[in-house]
């Protein structure tokens, strides 16, 4: 029942985290996610870079997510090795040690009303 | 005509039903669906199984999909064996025994005026 | 240049006209749309079948997208051999002659301002 | 660590600028945007070619994208051959001389709060 479901290597070209948001912390805080799906029976290991317009990628972001544990990963929340700049243009690839299936979710509160947008990221055939 | 398409296994890495809706119900209920096409001969034998970011997965929640029809089944109606939880984070692995093509929507009601987020779920290669 | 691109059979498991709209008539009619691409020397005659939950099948409606055009055709807009039922979930299969790309988009104008949701349809290998 | 992520050739129906916004310019303009993300060490040489309704494509539009970047192109911006026309349905087809991820996303302010919506684009297997 728990065979590993995925890909290993996914990439999300959109990324843009608002700095303005409207409504209550943290639910409507304006946020980009990943949400990370590990159905498998071993520990997922994973490593985020992202890319810029204009200068290197900053990364890797580690993370864990358990055996048969899903994780949404607010890209607001990253701090090591630094903070994801906010009103700027990035991208993502995330890689992982066994195969995990992400979604790629937008919450953006800027005006009063939330608006809401979200694919499933591209995974890389290896 | 009828010919099966699509895939057995399919997985929705996002999933969160807010507990607060503004409208009148149940159209305007706030809902997490996975819109199910069956567009084969055969009735679809279909199990899902949740996964959460800090407790075990729960399931199987077990449905029917009759041949040729669709069913855009809310979250928020599955009860047996237990009903998901309001305002959580969590995962989803849907498995057919016949092909079938699976995607996911949820409307956003907690503001005034409703967000909508749709992608076709991620499909596993047998 | 104009290589065919795509594939000849698609899947839309999502599918609901909201009969109420807000704002002016036609960019803010509430309404499901099927983005059709056809990029390649030779038209395409395309064959959409209607999947609802509790009756058979509806079709073929039959339309023709040229070569090197694209054709976001409303299903609202779809009337032979029956209108598209309002507030009535349904599914769409999309067959064509030629390889063409479909992307599925909703434009939801119940409520005062309006909703989005948009993804690329299911793609099926033949 | 950057070997080359994804596909040379990417489709996307959906196309449509809204000639109308409301909100400070550009983050609340009514834009389309193709977000490129070009994970690999060779910079990205990149074609675009517009379709239409009733008219012969135009283009193709050219840019670059370096190595290790991302760009996210607003539709809105070229002009070269000629800009693209507002309130008019569209497609198009992205071309590049080494692999690249792309994701499609529009938001819609015409109306006093925004909508999003976005996709994977479709690639193709060459």
């Amino acid at each position: 029942m728990n065979s590993p479901i995925g890909h290993k290597i996914w990439a999300i070209p959109e990324g843009y985290i608002p700095s303005q948001s409207t409504g209550p912390d943290p639910e409507f805080t304006s946020h980009e996610t990943a949400c990370i799906l590990n159905a498998g029976d071993n520990e997922a290991n994973i490593e985020i870079t992202i890319y810029f317009t204009d200068k290197d990628p900053v990364g890797p972001y580690k993370l864990k997510v358990p055996a048969r544990r899903t994780l949404h990963l607010r890209f607001n929340n990253l701090k090591d090795p630094q903070e994801i700049p906010r009103d700027t243009d990035y991208a993502s690839v995330i890689r992982s040690d066994v195969p995990i299936v992400v979604q790629h979710t937008r919450l953006d509160s800027r005006q009063a009303e939330n608006a809401l947008l979200t694919t499933i990221a591209y995974s890389v055939n290896e």
